[in-house]
């Protein structure tokens, strides 16, 4: 049996919080080349745009592959450290082309489990505000929640940013490793 | 004069962070039997799938009694560990009965201060989005953001739920005990 | 060259998280008088009531000027302890008045870094809900998260409020100093 991967890590928080750019350093500590998974469809010139801006900001030893919905064959298939950025918007498409986001959960966290190098996940956290009255936007707020609560137990380290700075969630800080 | 209950939690977070199962795990660290106050009332299908979810996941040492707006009373008459859950829906149905928040409040701290056994109570915090254009939903955030300060100065133990992980608040990890 | 200052702390956190108050208690720790930088604009009778409260809370040795604009003229003015309350009404201030946020946002943190005294900054997080559908919004979430990652990476202390308690989130807890 193998165990739960040693080199998972899921970096939570809100919005303009630093999510990307930290994960991209986390990743960027292990040997190149980095596998970057966007799950971003560019559907309007306001993403389009922060799609470029973030592809400019990364080296040439980044490899991009867009997979708006197959995530969990991308992740099985990487050979080196992979960053998944992000859950949220891989949800949205999920939940858009209605298809079984339970068991596209577990697919994920099966492929995370076997992958070989490091894994980086990045997820917007959405639950922290007023419950909204679109039905839609509860079940996202749902289903995103439940995805990073499975994400986090399997996880080795869990962050929540805070103005571009990680406070550490897992492992909690003080208690015996 | 008593002491504040050295046994009272405060468990925050947002939507779907774990924050019910969590507080179950703790209360379910003492002896049983166990009270839990439900402070929903199932006004839609969606409520009522959610509460007999919880119920169903419960085992039979808990015992349930629904409490939409005497929440103090029914914890100054508790003999053993409470589950409060949730402070949310509790203040929610008191908006909507336009009873006195801040009288409802003191007793309930009263209440907690005075119970024989631990109390765990669980809130959602509802303050870190865009500030809602709603009237309503401004005053229940205000009224929700008071409460949480007032038991939190109170409460021995204070968690902030991230992915179904604790982020200890209270004590301040690090600082003396 | 001068060094960063090391006497400025961001004070970050969700409506009624007891942001202010923290952030007067930490001014309050140097020696008066203290300068209150207030940027509200009392719009409404709402907001009349909250500054005219959060006013009345203050001691004598407090000076309150409002700086609806001009913040870093005021933060480089300052000869002694300083609390800006909020970035976030500041931000609305000038996206409502066409300013250059990006100048404003650079002159701020110059004026932050040549202050003589501690600066404490109060900022509200607003990221952690659903994305909002209108654009305003999501321009100014943008904004305010751009705004507190720089002033957090210049900042010795940065704080997440948390139902009135301080989470450190700089300098990390547990890292060597």
């Amino acid at each position: 049996m193998r165990q739960p991967s040693p080199r998972m890590t899921l970096v939570l928080g809100g919005a303009r919080s630093g999510k990307s750019l930290h994960a991209e350093r986390l990743v960027e500590a292990h040997p190149a080349p980095w596998l970057y998974l966007a799950t971003a469809q560019a559907w309007d010139d306001e993403m389009r745009e922060r799609v470029a801006l973030h592809r400019s900001r990364r080296s040439a030893d980044w490899i991009t592959r867009d997979v708006p919905i197959d995530l969990a064959e991308a992740v099985a298939a990487a050979t080196g450290p992979v960053l998944v950025d992000c859950l949220t918007l891989w949800l949205t498409n999920l939940i858009l082309s209605e298809a079984d986001i339970e068991a596209a959960s577990a697919a994920l966290i099966e492929a995370c489990d076997r992958a070989p190098g490091p894994v980086v996940l990045v997820g917007n956290e959405v639950g922290l505000g007023i419950v909204p009255d679109n039905a839609l936007a509860r079940r996202f707020r749902d289903a995103a929640g439940r995805l990073h609560q499975r994400l986090a137990a399997r996880a080795d380290h869990v962050v929540f940013m805070v103005a571009g700075l990680p406070m550490i969630v897992k492992p909690q800080p003080g208690a015996a490793a």
